[in-house]
């Protein structure tokens, strides 16, 4: 049975690195005998909303639940359309709709890239940030008094349930029950808010008791930080709320230099709405439209789009030509500039492709 | 007139550093025709809780508000006292009760202190974060309710106030208006903390017409992070909430290899109440009581302290003598083993000492 994927290109250097995601996906899938629907969207995109005054079509939620997966670009122009209408109204707003309550994203030093910290080899540093992605700090609860006087005060409530916790946690240890080390690290910071980060520990520790195999710690998120520097190889699986995970799923792919070939999984594990796959880097205006964006992290997105939809070995094989290009160096591959190469988007498509086949 | 000093050493490897900065303090005071009057004090600390059931005496407002300054250890034990009960207890109290709204961190890359960046010299790291010290996200108000039950759930409000954001940001902006960059970096994370946020971008929008002459930019949290670690160079005055500068002032001393060594300052600019002078180190129980406590951080703290208090010189000469001392390395200087040497606490504190002198 084929699996259907909405593929939505979104903004800026979206809608290049969409083309190679998706031909990378479709060579995998050739080799491996998958069978890919792919239907594509205009929407969740600032040109969408300035023709049409909203980001999404009114039928947007059942236009897409009716996919198995939503393969997405970027979203986001400053320029067009303010941040938080772009995304509230496309992204943030889809992670709630489709309940998808994951936010995963792989930390691996890859060959061929370096590392901004010093003397760390692949293999070094190979981790998950599992983030908390519908909740917590992300609110919509809140609002001004006094306002326009000197008195004038903004309050925002973070807003944590059982439920909410439970779930995260119970993907993270399931996902540290199947990694070698068995090692999970809870990101709090209880010894400074003092009401909703006692209740995630106290959380943990109720978890914990039910996964006797993994060993567990906790760091408060300030000294986490410093320890993603100085000591990158203690992690595992990292746990976080929605703001601490944002964070550490920025900081940890920057430790491993792969901030711009990152890929992230926002999934709804028990599969009742699609999951959505989009590459942790941006929209970049400042470099769209001139075919230099790098495509790995929009082609990591489909391996783990494939992984998401039962197929291991065929997301293994696209990760292993990821791996296999980049550690081909920019003599021999057509790397893009920003790993110092004088590939293309299409071009390094096309070489990662090629390595697949073969 | 002399300078009233409250000497809190607290808990910990607080106990050993504090004769060091004590003693570099002196060596200053003697050489800069400084009168200092130094009193010491047992209180906030998890022993005089253990004896007391409390951290503070009744009285501590009153005695520690006729001092100019309070130099501070380190406090916190976990084994003895739950961290939420030493740290609100004592310096979560200090800053809101003697309104110490401002955390100045400086993130400098020493010399002889290895970064654990790649290809970073001393030079390329010399940045500040001042963070808001009193509201934000460390707030008190929030609760939980359906205790007990799978509905259960907790809220915390963060609480900015036009008042507590602009008289940071202004401290900010004058900071950045004496050093030679003119640059004042914002941290926010409006994109999706969509209420207290995007205020506080709007009170800088604001403040910066005042300062026209100083180059404004901001980051999200995460990509800040991230920007840490990768291009630190870009920062010069880093502005931050209560959380995010938490993190940022341990992340910055991260990246310059100085968590270990690294002082801050709880100011209350207006000098109505006394501002108070900690190493950003811990109490670190696992090393305590072995006397190989580094003692720089404290050492730094007194330099602070100095300044605060008007005596820029002699500040200015301590941290050149931790300089030179650090410089010479771990075969010349007696540098504790953190820093690869054999030195103790006490043979380092005297070294530095000793560099002020001469
Ligand atoms: C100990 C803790 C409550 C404190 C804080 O978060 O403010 C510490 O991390 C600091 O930065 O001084
Ligand atoms: C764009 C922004 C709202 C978003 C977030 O904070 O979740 C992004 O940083 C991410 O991590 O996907």
């Amino acid at each position: 049975m084929a699996h259907r994927i909405a593929a939505i290109a979104g903004d800026g250097i979206g809608t290049e690195v969409m083309p190679e995601g998706l031909r990378v996906l479709e060579a995998a899938a050739k080799r491996f005998g998958i069978e890919l629907e792919v239907e594509h969207f205009d929407f969740a995109s600032c040109d969408y909303y300035l023709e049409h005054g909203q980001m999404l079509p009114d039928d947007w939620f059942d236009t897409l639940s009716s996919f198995d997966a939503i393969f997405f670009g970027a979203v986001g122009w400053p320029e067009k359309v303010p941040d938080h209408i772009s995304l509230w109204g496309s992204l943030l707003q889809f992670r709630r709709a489709f309940d998808q309550y994951i936010n995963l994203r792989p930390c691996r030093l890859m060959p061929g890239i370096k590392s901004p910290l010093a003397d760390r080899q692949p293999g070094d540093i190979d981790f998950y940030v599992v983030r908390e992605n519908t909740e917590g700090e992300y609110s919509s609860v809140g609002g001004k008094m006094f306002e326009g006087t000197e008195r004038e005060v903004v309050i925002q409530d973070t807003v944590m349930t059982r439920v909410g916790i439970d779930r995260v946690l119970k993907y993270a240890f399931e996902l540290a029950s199947k990694r070698p080390r068995h090692s999970l690290t809870s990101a709090t910071k209880s010894n400074g808010i003092s009401i909703t980060m006692p209740y995630w520990d106290e959380r943990v520790k109720a978890m914990a008791k039910h996964y006797p195999d993994i060993t567990v710690d906790q760091f408060h998120i300030d000294i986490l930080t410093a320890n993603f520097v100085l000591h990158p190889d203690w992690f595992d699986v990292v746990v976080a709320s929605n703001l601490f995970g944002d964070i550490l799923s920025d900081l940890g792919p920057a430790c491993t230099g792969t901030i711009g070939v990152a890929p992230s999984a926002n999934i709804n594990p028990e599969g009742k709405y699609p999951s959505l796959f989009e590459p942790v880097h941006g929209s970049a205006p400042d470099i769209a439209g001139k075919g230099i964006a790098n495509p790995i992290g929009q082609i990591w997105c489909g391996a783990m789009m494939l992984e998401h939809l039962g197929h291991e070995e065929a997301s293994k094989a696209i990760v292993n030509a990821i791996e296999h290009v980049l550690a081909a160096g920019p003599e021999q591959a057509p790397l893009t500039p920003d790993l110092k190469g004088q590939g293309t988007t299409q071009t390094l498509g096309k070489a990662i492709a090629e390595a697949l086949e073969s």
